[in-house]
């Protein structure tokens, strides 16, 4: 019967990849407009090109470092080494580089089609929008469809191939390992980039020289347009098709860990979630659309929560026909209402429509000082719903699952964060849509399309902001509870070999772990957004020299360099990714080996705690500046040109980072460091110095 | 034998009373100039006992609110619910109550002696530097010390004498509680109160009016100079008190844990410890004096650390003498250098001379929000190597304890927290002199003395501020200790009464405890900050209504009402303190009896280390932005008007709150929590709702 769900699973992968190829031949069939955007276009799709071409060169030569060293550690037959009764067949050292190498092969692949096609979507987008709202919608949201379907696709059939070949959660694991490691480059790279960029673009053009966004006269400005795609389209697929699949080898891994004739049922269900997500999806996908005088808006948030519905209904008929427990169903339905949730509280604190944007957008005119200060005591502030919510559901889940004679708690945990991601083909699809169609708005702007055209790519745009800060508070609560069931995993990893583990706060090294584990997020963070401002500093040289020695641009006779500072931008994002990376990978290691497996236990769980809040105070507080910029450029307190907008402008600035570098790489990040510490839980347990 | 130490412990406490006494007579006999510089003077002096009358009539009715559940509670014989066997007397109600008001008032009366001096000894301070830099620096340093002396002395006075009373640590836990109570108001309301009078005073005055810090046409002059008063002498004085207490006991508990013969004998150690350490202290302040071209700045920081090596070889003589086990002189002197290496390196991140500042400064001149980001991620980075220094302390005197056959490895960790704060005595004196001559220079300005003076107050200021950086990252680490042994007191404490504790990360109560707690020190400081702006916005407007309705304050014709905007920022910094209150206090007691002794430890535990983290982020951007400003005032990068200079104002006034306000009290609030719980430990354990 399991082996009928993994067959069923790989075909669901199959038919989602072919879904996301039939979108992407659509797409590419629709009107691309005149010389002059597809000109513009082009420019776009180089940029990123250059980009994706150095970003997969430093990926792959990481991934063969990393496949070596994991082919090599993984021979010795660790397996050997007190192996305490659980029924784990002993590791392949090949094997599990071979995963390793088909888990990044697999997100850069996922990654690599969505970008594809939305350097294609975007001209295209703006286009279609010429003869309507609902046309110009539908070429954005079914190129982010694109993404969205290649993303579950290729996980699903990936983990389902693996499984099913080695029937092993632990090889598994090293697919995870693999398609994290690629996810938290791909995210921080694209993060950095984006707002390098960004940043220089909006100092020099909109504040020195005085241009509008957008303008082709800037010579950032296609730089710029290029990170929007390689860091909301490419980073964010990666970091959330990170999550799903680490979420769903936590589950696995806790199921395995059961002991028991259910165990492998048990085992396979996450996979099972996954494949009926898929379903949901490509349903949910169907019924977007945007009426006569319908909201985009509305479009994406009522197509998430059909899928949502669709989906917990599906999981009912599973469970009663499959006869599982019915504390799984609870668990799947308890993580996916605590996403919603979560993700509508983001929104309290990120909207217009309530007080913390209100309160930050009238104190703005007393300065840019006092509208910082606000901003971030909000930020901070919106920590708690959320973590309050992810508690819930921790706690819920657990003592369901406890309390059923079948499945562990913690099983029940590692469940509700899979409930949470199984839908992620309609939330990345939803969310894949809004760099597109902002990229869309500024190949308008820039082709010098007709005023009406570039107010309907607006009315796109503003969507698309709404659907970001839902899907990115889904994506941190998400990572939040795959990060507990994985650090639930960490230790049963440990177990399984026969090894006592006691992570208990009562123990000076676990709680030097915990401190270690929990500075570990603000100093990446602060690496990060260090490498945004070294590189806007750069960038914006860069631009000045252009506007001294061309005079032309700026009177509109002469072509900018865009090429420049493309490169800059990609240069500067890949290099400073080395000591982030190290962090991730390399320190955990470090820990583990010196401190002990205890220890390594303690700092997983300190990352856990101050990565889950540095990560909402960054994606909450940039976000609330974002909108009270915008809410003052409505012409409240002054709007535009006001000081209060003044004050907004700098509030947003300093937001950018925070809310798209620093902010969504955490999760990543403490998603890769706990996987690292329960792949080579095995070794540590064997050789470690305390 | 140990009696007599108590007793002699006493005698200490009373001679250092004493001396604080014969300085402030001292300071008091010195000329306090003409009847300007009186006048200017007494506008402080009344604004400050205006302040100190509310505050303490709130703190009146709070400890006795308190001081009447702690006997009711306290009442119920808790002693004989599960007592395991270890030798603690029952605890009485009413004793519990009279330690805790005895706490309380030993901590205002500390802190209302150190102010009652400051707001004298400003005004002599500016007079006598008109002689030489050499007199108003001894002025301003003995009115320091008699703050730093009767700190002390009222601490170790208190504890010392409840111990020889009742011979019970617990006792003393509540004479502790009750101090930290009172810091906690006095410090996050003080800071409140500085930062709204300061930020509102400088957005009005300096940048729309454009009149000279310290003006006296401003009206809120004399309020933010009261701030200082309020904020760093009270305020810092409060949590310095609180820290050296309840270190002390948390390692007196940790002593009584112990089985054997020796308990007793550890027990009174940390006393004898604090005892030399005023010793050390008394002898320390009468090296301090500035030479013909000394400077002041050099003179302090040689004071400090004359005070810790006497105080270190009086340790080595007492472990020798007294036949203590030589791992207890080792912690000691761990404790020592940890607390001296942490203020180092907040120097690295603060100071002018180092990468950190001068970046920031640096890049000002792309504006506002680069400075932001680039302050704010040296912020970040500038945790890491404070928490590596906590961590070390921490391991190495654990395990130094632990591997002798003696003391346990706790109790160690506990004795480094009192080495480090038993010569607190020298540390206050040179902190509360900042505050002093900060003020000495705005009454020389206000009163209009000669350009020289004013010149020479400067001199004395700056180094002020250098001897506040290595206190404030010497007050944080200490702090750190100290709740990691309060952390430890409390599962002993639970443990005394025979109830099996087990913090384990692996027990999802305990993981949402720490999630809880971990939230508890963002939430804090958001609203302590929320409220700075408030309150500011309040004060903004009474400014702007002042110079609108009155011309002649502008002119200098006509007195600011000074009364309305102390009265202002008094009223919203009390009143904003109830909810910062309530999470202190209430939510230990809540998560405890709701989720139990387990998930409290992870609470506190959670509170710990975010609390730790975001004090040493706050204070240490704080102090870095108002150094880079600094830096750009002495004409770099374009001098003050410039870009950079406008950029750097904001960053100084972002930076205001975090290290003056929310940063600093962060301390007061995570060892407020640790002590509630372990005071109250054994009633949650005996009543629990998980």
């Amino acid at each position: 019967m399991e082996k009928t769900w993994l067959i069923i699973g790989m075909i669901a992968g199959g038919i989602s990849v072919g879904a996301a190829l039939l979108l992407y031949f659509w797409v590419m069939r629709q009107d691309d407009g005149n010389d002059r955007t597809r000109e513009v276009a082009g420019w776009i799709r180089e940029g990123a090109a250059s980009y994706l071409r150095r970003l997969y060169l430093a990926l792959t030569m990481v991934s063969i470092v990393m496949g070596f060293i994991i082919a090599i550690v993984f021979s010795f037959d660790l397996a050997q080494i007190g192996n305490g009764g659980v029924d784990i067949e002993p590791l392949n050292g090949l094997t599990m580089a071979l995963a390793f190498v088909a888990g990044a092969v697999c997100s850069a692949l996922a990654g690599y089609m969505g970008m594809a096609v939305a350097v294609q979507a975007n001209v295209r987008s703006a286009i279609a929008v010429r003869d309507s709202l609902n046309k110009g919608f539908r070429v954005a949201f079914f190129a982010g469809s694109v993404m969205g379907l290649a993303m579950v696709g290729l996980a699903v059939l990936g983990m389902c191939a693996i499984y099913l070949l080695t029937g092993n959660p632990e090889v598994v694991l090293g697919f995870s390992f693999g398609a994290s490691a690629l996810a938290l480059l791909a995210k921080a790279g694209g993060g950095i980039y984006t707002k390098t960029a960004d940043i220089a673009a909006d100092l020099v053009g909109k504040v020195e020289v005085g241009i509008p966004e957008d303008d082709p006269r800037n010579p950032a400005v296609v730089a710029d347009n290029v990170g929007d795609n390689v860091g909301d389209v490419a980073g964010m697929g990666a970091d959330i098709f990170d999550s799903y699949v680490a979420s769903t080898v936590a589950a696995m891994l806790l199921g395995a860990a059961m002991i028991g004739p259910q165990s492998v049922k048990y085992t396979v269900f996450p996979l099972i979630l996954c494949t009926l997500g898929i379903f949901a999806s490509l349903i949910g996908i169907q019924f977007v659309r945007v009426g006569k005088n319908g909201k985009p808006g509305t479009a994406l948030n009522f197509g998430t929560i059909f899928t949502c519905v669709l989906f917990g209904a599906m999981v009912v008929v599973l469970v009663l026909v499959g006869r599982y427990d019915s504390a799984v169903l609870w668990s799947t339905l308890v993580g996916l209402l605590a996403g919603v949730v979560v993700g509508f509280t983001t929104e309290y604190f990120t909207s217009e429509d309530f007080k913390p944007v209100l309160e930050t957008a009238r104190v703005s005119g007393s300065g840019a000082a006092i509208n910082i200060i606000t901003g971030f005591s909000y930020g901070l502030l919106s920590i708690l719903p959320a973590i309050v919510g992810i508690v819930v559901a921790t706690l819920v889940s657990y003592y369901i699952a406890e309390s059923s004679s079948v499945v562990t708690g913690i099983y029940g945990i590692g469940i509700s964060a899979v409930g949470m991601l199984s839908v992620s083909g309609m939330i990345v699809s939803a969310d894949a849509y809004g760099p597109i169609v902002d990229n869309a708005r500024g190949i308008a702007e820039m082709a010098g399309l007709e005023h009406e055209v570039i107010e309907r790519a607006d009315v796109l745009d503003s969507a698309g902001n709404t659907a970001k800060a839902i899907t990115k508070g889904f994506s941190i609560s998400a990572a939040a509870l795959t990060v507990l069931a994985l650090f639930a995993a960490y230790a049963e990893v440990i177990e399984a070999r026969g090894i006592e583990i006691e992570i208990s706060l009562r123990n000076p090294l676990v709680v030097a772990g915990v401190f270690l584990g929990a500075v570990t997020p603000p100093i990446f963070s602060a690496l990060t957004m260090l490498s945004v401002t070294e590189g806007a500093f750069d960038m914006i040289e860069e631009i000045r020299r252009q506007f001294r020695e061309r005079p032309g641009i700026l009177a509109g006779t002469e072509l900018p360099d865009y090429n420049t500072c493309v490169d800059l931008a990609a240069r500067g994002a890949l290099s400073s990714l080395v000591l982030p990376a190290f962090l991730a990978v390399g320190l955990p290691l470090l820990v583990g080996f010196v401190l002990g497996p205890d220890a390594l236990g303690g700092f997983l769980g300190g990352a856990i705690f101050t990565g889950v809040i540095f990560a909402l105070l960054m994606a909450n507080a940039g976000g609330l500046w974002d909108n009270a910029k915008k809410f003052i450029e409505t012409g409240q307190y002054g709007g535009v040109g006001s000081e209060a907008h003044k004050a907004g402008v700098v509030g947003d600035t300093v937001g950018d980072p925070f809310k798209d570098t620093a902010g969504p790489s955490l999760n990543t990040l403490i998603t890769v460091m706990s996987l690292v510490a329960s792949l080579f839980a095995p070794v540590i347990a064997a050789f470690h110095f305390f």
